[in-house]
């Protein structure tokens, strides 16, 4: 196992947070060229924002595979604003219809339900445009494959797929097997994505990129189960890891993932710090 | 100018539309693997589709340019596949609130408006999807041209942006400006981005694709000037060419960019035959 006891992992995520700050600020500047609202309208569904997760996990895994992190800055910026996209659209009337997010107004709250349903549109293609952003000298069909990448992690077969899973769950009620595909996709394959994207951009060999796609896979269930574990302390009520599997059980797989986590990376050596100081944190914040 | 006395224009879009759904049919085969009731939903949405005017433009002029369509096809199809998108996200209750499309319930009356939302979303992810098909051998830097433009045409600077704009010059009242800049939004962009792409697959010269750009931009206008003529027939009051610029003016305007794009392909010879009909077509069929 890696030794992250000298490891501050606070320390680095606050810096790598404002780094991808600094890089969505940069891709959307305040006073950029925009049509109507719809800069601003996109600007407050990115910021402030949250922990950055997604984005962060793509600088890591770059990192951790010996590249230099700026190579995965446009994609993990594309992840980051999916991500806010599925925000916006989540928070509408005809889905959750949640008035508050983050500590302030929905969009659709703030700006109208027409103007955050194409604020959303803007985002998630702006998204494919950086993606696009050719960063990896000489190696375009890397970049088309990041492309690929995000559409698969966000798309029919990932997220928006996940989506769709979720709200057939709650009309017909959910087993332990349709929480696990949901959460597959509707949280899984967007980490999943972001992991794997950091690890294409920093060209990993296929056992590379194997070993960070399931680390992914692993964090990013017991991310959504110590979610789960926190939420269920204030609600117990909802479909969730500890209402269908119990509370010592979730926290029992959630070791298990995290263990399995820590073995794929060790391989990689110190450049994996952050990453295994990462799957410890998710871990340890419930259980 | 081009003879296109000997062209038969009609039997022509019949075949080219018919490629079209064929290769659509294969990107969103009905027994392909989805989640729920994505695939139907999804399929419902592009079946049995419209004209499929902009794919066949982006391979009307991949062909213009001495390319085989085959090169433009994914990126063809992916500009309809974010028109569709774009239609069913408009037709939402939030938007225009439509209860039909091309005779059929629009898609949130048949599946309700989540799942319409969420195919919308899912419907313009795999556009991006298709654009990152990598079919241009040894090219791969023209894959990524064609995803940004995919990206800039349908996003905040293009058809997103020309929805906001339609909507503010609905709130506010549209000057001849206004309504211009609407159109070359909303759905001037995405007529000169299937052009462009078609050219882009193709590996236009900088002077071709700035003759393919320019022609694109009027026959979009056109397109929207004759619609509106057409329009104006049955009910004359909403916001339109006629309205704003008069009856005549409108056809004068038509009539003179119609023969502007037919000079500007004129070069390309005997390949830009189907160029050349669609414009006088787009432009007799109200004049």
């Amino acid at each position: 196992m890696l030794d992250t006891s000298q490891f501050d992992l606070q320390a680095y995520l606050k810096e790598r947070m404002e780094y991808v700050n600094q890089a969505l600020e940069g891709y959307f500047p305040a006073a950029g060229a925009y049509i109507g609202n719809l800069g601003e309208v996109m600007r407050y569904s990115l910021f402030p924002g949250g922990k950055r997760f997604r984005p962060i996990l793509t600088l890591a895994c770059a990192a951790a595979l010996g590249a230099d992190p700026k190579c995965a800055l446009p994609i993990a910026c594309a992840f980051e604003v999916v991500h806010c996209f599925s925000l916006v659209h989540d928070d509408l009337p005809c889905m959750d219809n949640d008035d508050l997010r983050r500590g302030k107004p929905t969009t659709h709250k703030a700006y109208g339900e027409d103007t955050a349903l194409l604020a959303g549109d803007a985002l998630v293609i702006e998204a494919f445009n950086l993606a696009a952003q050719n960063v990896i000298a000489d190696h375009p069909e890397i970049t088309i494959q990041l492309v690929r990448e995000l559409a698969l992690a966000s798309g029919h077969l990932g997220m928006v797929g996940g989506q769709i899973l979720d709200m057939e769950a709650q009309h017909h009620g959910a087993t332990r097997e349709s929480l696990l595909a949901v959460h597959r996709g509707k949280t899984g394959a967007l980490i999943r994505g972001a992991a794997r994207a950091g690890a294409i951009a920093a060209q990993a060999t296929p056992q590379q990129l194997e070993a960070i796609t399931e680390y992914a896979e692993l964090v990013g269930l017991v991310f959504q189960i110590t979610d789960d574990i926190l939420d269920c302390a204030q609600d117990p009520d909802p479909i969730s890891f500890p209402s269908l599997f119990g509370l010592e059980e979730s926290k029992e797989i959630a070791r298990q993932k995290t263990e399995r986590a820590l073995n794929l990376i060790e391989p990689l050596g110190e450049k994996a710090l952050p990453l295994a100081a990462l799957a410890q944190y998710l871990l340890v914040r419930s259980v």
